[in-house]
């Protein structure tokens, strides 16, 4: 039986990121909300349904074997244990883990360059706010966070080993979401991210991704994490 | 031989999440930074040593057979399997790791109401979007993570089963840290979740925590994540 996948069916957002792993993986699943009968509202309402023992407190969240399981870290924890999408033995499990969680922070940190204030609110009630924060994501973050990864990459052209990882795929995302969402800054800071650039390149030529690449599961990206505005980008 | 324990040597911060696993699980450690020839300046300079194979992006960090663990919620899984502070199955071991992550989603948030610009800068450099932010964490964030956790007590006084786990640790730690920061708001809200105030109460009382509390190892809040600032709070 295919997984049955739980994400809003607008966006790529963090969905995207448990959706590379199992497309990547070519294992079977089902993108439950995007049945026209369903949809977001049928997602809230499945998400909320009270007998569940081990309930999710956001989307994504995958149900395998019976099991839910919510929070995307540890949706891909669960899918590089069960498909070999990370090492086996303890140090490289932890590590990809770890870099996964560090993804997280990043991604996190890029959602509120926009939403500073209030994630329920529209990001034109809290536009200086975000300037600020963006202000601070370009100038500070960004190159905290990719000289990381970058160090991280000294090894070889994967964060762990000789073959792609679950957290392959996501720093690919990230550096997609932010090519995007700061196509200005991302101009200047990549040269000096030679290892970074190359990890995103991988996993964009990746044979196993370009039927998804190429097919309508793939959504471009909008109104979500990652978002374009040119008063929030800069050099 | 002792874990080794890297953290800042001030405040009880999210080393603070990793040090109750460690104290109630009755494991070896040794606080480096803490020594007084080590400190905070060798605490950085450890952690960027260049030799370092799988290098944290920031502390805490635990070294433990050779391996360098970092990330709050990688170490605790790591704790969590090694010394049975989390249930075996898959499914129990699945669920403790998601709560982890969201309880360091609103561990993040709390630390944001204070340094919703710039975590580098004073919180006296942002106090009116702090201020804005810490009245929708208030308002909306802190009902609704506090619904989540009463709601996956449903089933009983512990998290997972029928004794504390790492999450159970976390849970009460955050709880402590909203009672701290948000003396007011919680009043009001704690009696609309006496599953939630039951377990922090539970894991005050646990016999395997009395010896650290009443130690010097254990630090008081101050400058961390969780901060007093009365302007902050309200009913």
């Amino acid at each position: 039986m295919p997984y049955e996948f739980w994400y809003w069916t607008g966006i790529p957002g963090r969905g995207e990121f448990v959706r590379l792993a199992l497309e990547a993986g070519g294992i079977a699943y089902k993108e439950c909300a995007r049945d026209p009968a369903i949809g977001d509202e049928g997602l809230v309402k499945h998400m909320q349904s009270g007998q569940r023992a081990q309930p999710p407190f956001a989307p994504p969240y995958l149900v395998a074997d019976g099991i839910t399981i919510a929070q995307t870290a540890n949706i891909l924890l669960f899918l590089g244990e069960r498909h070999d999408l990370a090492p086996r033995d303890v140090a490289g499990r932890l590590w990809v883990n770890q870099l996964q969680l560090t993804i997280a922070d990043m991604v996190a940190e890029a959602h509120d360059t926009h939403h500073p204030i209030d994630a329920a609110r529209y990001y034109e009630e809290q536009k200086p706010e975000a300037a600020q924060r963006a202000d601070v994501f370009r100038s500070a973050r960004m190159p905290k966070f990719l000289d990381y990864f970058e160090h991280a990459l000294a090894d070889g052209a994967w964060l762990a080993g000789t073959r792609w990882t679950y957290a392959d795929l996501s720093l690919y995302q990230l550096v997609k979401g932010l090519l995007f969402a700061f196509p200005k800054r991302m101009k200047t800071l990549a040269p000096g991210y030679p290892k970074v650039m190359a990890l995103y390149q991988g996993v964009a030529d990746l044979p196993e991704l370009q039927n998804y690449f190429a097919s309508p599961r793939h959504l471009p990206f909008g109104e979500g994490i990652f978002r374009h505005y040119p008063e929030l980008d800069g050099e």
